[in-house]
């Protein structure tokens, strides 16, 4: 199985008029999002931020739960945290993965539009992927209105945005991070009688 | 199609020991619960609580959005919030849907445990029931440790837990309402080809 990881970016991502800006780290973000990806057995959740300071504040959360005293109040959210890896780059979380898994990760994002010269890939297909071939993915997801054209331009494959039955469609990311998850690994069940 | 409501139970739930407590209301559960709701084509989102003040604190935080500054700001959170209805028991959140929907809800469950007296029911199962039968569902999440055994008895079906690969299994309750939807209501790929 392919070894699956998890990059939040904060900056570069767009604003509302689809200029480039960085946005804040939440805390929220930084935990809700560590408990789903070890729920889905992921490998790193890649915090990306250019802002110093928010690297050391996110770092310093997580050392406390990972270390402090939060680590003996609460071992499965030392568990979560040790997923966390805080860089100022996609590259750099790109970089990482590639040397923690020994092989260049397949970057994947999802986007609500579809991107020139970016093949679409449908949560079914990457599902498969990820059960039977053995070069780690990293999925992408950007903060703010999404990523720059530039990071989707990089990306080896996009998935559909997820929709409900309506056209509202304004799912917090740590929402769609963990229905993202959920179709590319959470367990699935057993057919009816089995 | 029958109407899905979701409600969120802050009062009585467990904690760690089993004991019957009354959670904290997050405004956080608020807006997010609020959006996903939204998105997954909901017909209304039930926050439960029993104490008076936090009954008020969180119709006032809707009133912003709906009515006030909020609501010119961001219409589409005033679409979300529109959904939320504060109530102070579960049964009052059932009675609210069976005066909306003309009909009594089913009431189904998530719940890590089976319960005796109570169907189980596979999330493909609800899924084809909320398509083809007209009969309203209220869905019911618990915060803390869960819903007592005395609301667990009472349900007529339980959902198995959401789980990932591994043994891992601490998604916050917001991440489990989105996981939960998506498998019912989420709108599902095309086969390949179509």
């Amino acid at each position: 199985m392919g070894a699956l990881h998890l990059a939040l970016v904060h900056g570069p991502v767009v604003n509302k008029r689809g200029e480039p800006i960085t946005t804040a780290v939440t805390g929220l973000n930084v935990h809700d999002i560590a408990r789903t990806a070890a729920t889905y057995g992921l490998r790193g959740y890649h915090l990306v931020t250019p802002l110093l300071p928010q690297q050391r504040l996110v770092e310093r959360i997580a050392a406390h739960w990972r270390e402090g005293h939060g680590a003996a109040y609460n071992p499965t959210r030392k568990t979560a945290l040790d997923l966390l890896r805080v860089t100022a780059t996609l590259e750099a979380a790109m970089a990482d993965v590639a040397a923690r898994e020994g092989q260049t990760p397949r970057l994947v994002a999802t986007s609500a539009r579809p991107q020139a010269g970016v093949a679409a890939v449908r949560y079914g297909e990457l599902r498969r992927l990820l059960a039977g071939d053995p070069r780690p993915v990293l999925l992408i997801f950007g903060t703010g209105w999404g990523l720059t054209p530039e990071a989707l331009g990089r990306v080896d494959g996009l998935l559909p945005p997820i929709q409900g039955p309506g056209d509202y469609n304004h799912l917090p990311v740590r929402a769609a991070v963990a229905v993202v998850l959920d179709r590319l690994v959470g367990r699935q069940e057993a057919a009816p009688g089995s």
